[in-house]
């Protein structure tokens, strides 16, 4: 072989070399650009599916929800004892996994009442005050110890907080419980362009989510399986339903006002109203002769110190003369109580523990499997790859 | 006829009429003496009728205990919040209709506990303060209010007695109930010779009793139907049993203290012991699978804060590892709970309430019958005969 022949091809060869190179780094490029771009369409895919489900799993939840007046409030002798009270209500609510609380004003519209107003899921409402500082007290123990001072300033209602048992709910999570859903808020720290805001979820670190939304809102996050050698955290942004419908755990409840027994019914959250209702009395028939139909929304209504008679006597819109004919079902939980009158805050208990084997809710959430919800978080810890 | 004879057998007729008149009255006198006798008799009669009745009464009653820690009062924040606490479980005894609250130790003998005195049904005691207060506030609330002064001298463990909500027992008899039993105090006023106690029963007048008592002691007393003429109002001295057994009407419950699990079983008031012990706890089997065997002597079995497998690691006669091992059944009675814990108090509620139709007593008391059991007093108004 000649040698410029040896030298030209040594050029050549290095030259092509060089080129496929090039077009190999190209290639790998693409490769590694299309990658990225499915997984983001995979976790935009999924994010969708999840909004979706949400969406029908909303439909499908079946719920129980209880209504309380908030007069009762009114007879506690203590602002203290009051307090203490509508800690009771919450607690019963939470050990029975109820969805909604309804708190009524049972004397609507008597002359010198005092009004307040408060935010509820339905917005900005002028309310008798004593509705408003139970239904306060009761999104206070709801929200998670984390979140309260983010929600919570303080307040006059509030003052003799720090009596109260806590819920001991599940979505009352500590820095180092694992588990796939947390409750956050949206903290106002600066993201990157296109990148979704950062939510305090009670762990050391923020997590990125797939969002951008409003500083300051309360939001449901579904952690993602941390990648090995990162240190972040991200999740995805899902309906408040989701949790229990995904784990069946418990995932508190939410607080209505309603400015009398009938707004009760009629401003019910969910599409087709409650469809199975239940009045609570000592006059009412005994519970041990009741049969629960399959619900979807099942609401259970509690009077006051005079009972739900005089709900209804205050009530401007309902037309009937005996609260037997506003409910499916007009109920005694105790037939033979040894007392001559059961206090609504032990009603809720005593009814509850009665109805429970009875309930048959039309869709129930998926039993709780530990190893599919609970999620080992780096915890910012560097990894051993 | 002769006038002589005439006047003869005039004198005669009236001599024989005057002997025939004081015959009668003599006859009268003794008939009067008799039937006075034979009442008496019958009197005599029906009290050990009564006597008897409540002997076999008391054996055959089948009665509903439960047991709980006084421990549970030492987390309580305040003072005030302590006596509410107690406040709830003595309501939780009387909705339920509960006969005896048996307040036991769970950590006994740990070094540093308080220790109090106080009497229960056994007699004069040293136990934990805790206990000794919740058993103190336990009693005060069960004794009705006319009698409160009587037996409750002001003490510091009552001292927010203000604020307990009442338990609105039907013994509590206000002075113008018609009922008749009433719960009452002997007073140290002075008898006729041969005469019972006159006995304060939260009525206007006192009552004679068939029995001369000790001044001071409390006592149940029947009252017997009032002579039309008669201001003064009688009755006979009955066992503490009778009225419900009688009546059907829920009479209130005893309070024993017991230093240790163990003695909740060693020290039982009734000569056979408990036929049906059940423990509680959310480790337990579940409620919606049990049960319960026909009873004469129901336990009932409450944990305090760390449950009832810390009760008996700290007894000192119980060997058994599981609290399991010590009841005839441990139950779970609300599988599923919504909060990690239920507080004591609120388990009462609970599983009373999902116990109570499975409750099948051997022995019940006759149910109520108004006209049977309630009793118009003349009340020391003039009668108009
Ligand atoms: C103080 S009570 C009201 C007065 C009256 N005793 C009654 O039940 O209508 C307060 C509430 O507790 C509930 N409650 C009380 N006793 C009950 C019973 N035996 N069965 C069901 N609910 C009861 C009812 O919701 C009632 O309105
Ligand atoms: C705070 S809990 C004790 C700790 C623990 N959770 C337990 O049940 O053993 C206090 C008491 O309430 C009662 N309790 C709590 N949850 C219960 C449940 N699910 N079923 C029956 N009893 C329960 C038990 O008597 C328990 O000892």
């Amino acid at each position: 072989m000649a040698p410029t022949q040896d030298k030209k091809s040594w050029k050549e060869i290095n030259k092509t070399h060089k080129e496929q190179r090039k077009k190999w780094k190209e290639e790998n490029l693409v490769k590694k650009l299309k990658k990225k771009e499915q997984k983001e369409q995979a976790a935009t895919d999924f994010t969708k599916q999840q909004e979706q489900d949400n969406i029908s799993y909303l439909k499908n939840l079946s719920t129980v929800s209880i209504a309380v007046p908030g007069s009762i409030l009114e007879n506690a002798q203590s602002e203290e004892l009051l307090t203490y009270l509508a800690g009771q209500i919450a607690r019963a609510a939470c050990i029975f996994q109820v969805d909604e609380i309804v708190v009524f004003d049972d004397y609507a519209d008597a002359a010198n009442a005092k009004k307040s107003t408060i935010e509820d899921i339905s917005g900005l409402k002028s309310v008798r005050h004593s509705c408003v500082q139970l239904g306060r007290i009761l999104q206070y123990l709801e929200c998670p110890q984390y979140l309260r001072k983010h929600f919570f300033p303080i307040h006059k209602d509030l003052h003799y907080a720090g009596i109260l048992n806590p819920l001991d709910a599940p979505h009352h999570l500590r820095q180092n419980d694992n588990f796939i859903f947390r409750e956050g808020v949206v903290t106002n720290k600066p993201v990157k362009p296109g990148r979704g805001s950062l939510v305090n979820v009670g762990l050391l670190q923020d997590v990125g989510v797939d969002k951008l939304l409003t500083p300051g809102i309360r939001c449901t996050v579904k952690l993602l399986p941390q990648a090995e050698n990162s240190k972040k955290i991200k999740g995805l942004i899902v309906g408040p339903n989701l949790p229990r419908q995904e784990t069946g755990v418990y995932w508190g409840y939410t607080v209505r006002l309603a400015n009398s027994l009938s707004q009760v019914f009629s401003q019910c959250p969910y599409k087709k109203g409650y469809d199975v209702t239940i009045g609570t009395s000592d006059k009412g028939s005994s519970v041990d002769e009741f049969e629960c139909p399959s619900y979807r929304h099942l609401l259970i209504v509690f009077g006051g110190l005079q009972g739900l008679e005089v709900a209804l006597e205050n009530d401007e819109v309902l037309n009937v003369d005996d609260p037997k004919l506003l409910f499916d079902y007009y109920l005694n939980t105790l037939p033979d109580q040894g007392s001559r009158t059961i206090r609504t805050e032990e009603a809720i208990l005593v009814t509850m523990s009665a109805l429970r084997p009875r309930f048959s809710p039309k869709y129930s959430p998926t039993p709780f499997v530990k190893e599919q919800h609970c999620l080992n978080l780096n915890k910012g810890e560097e990894t051993s790859q």
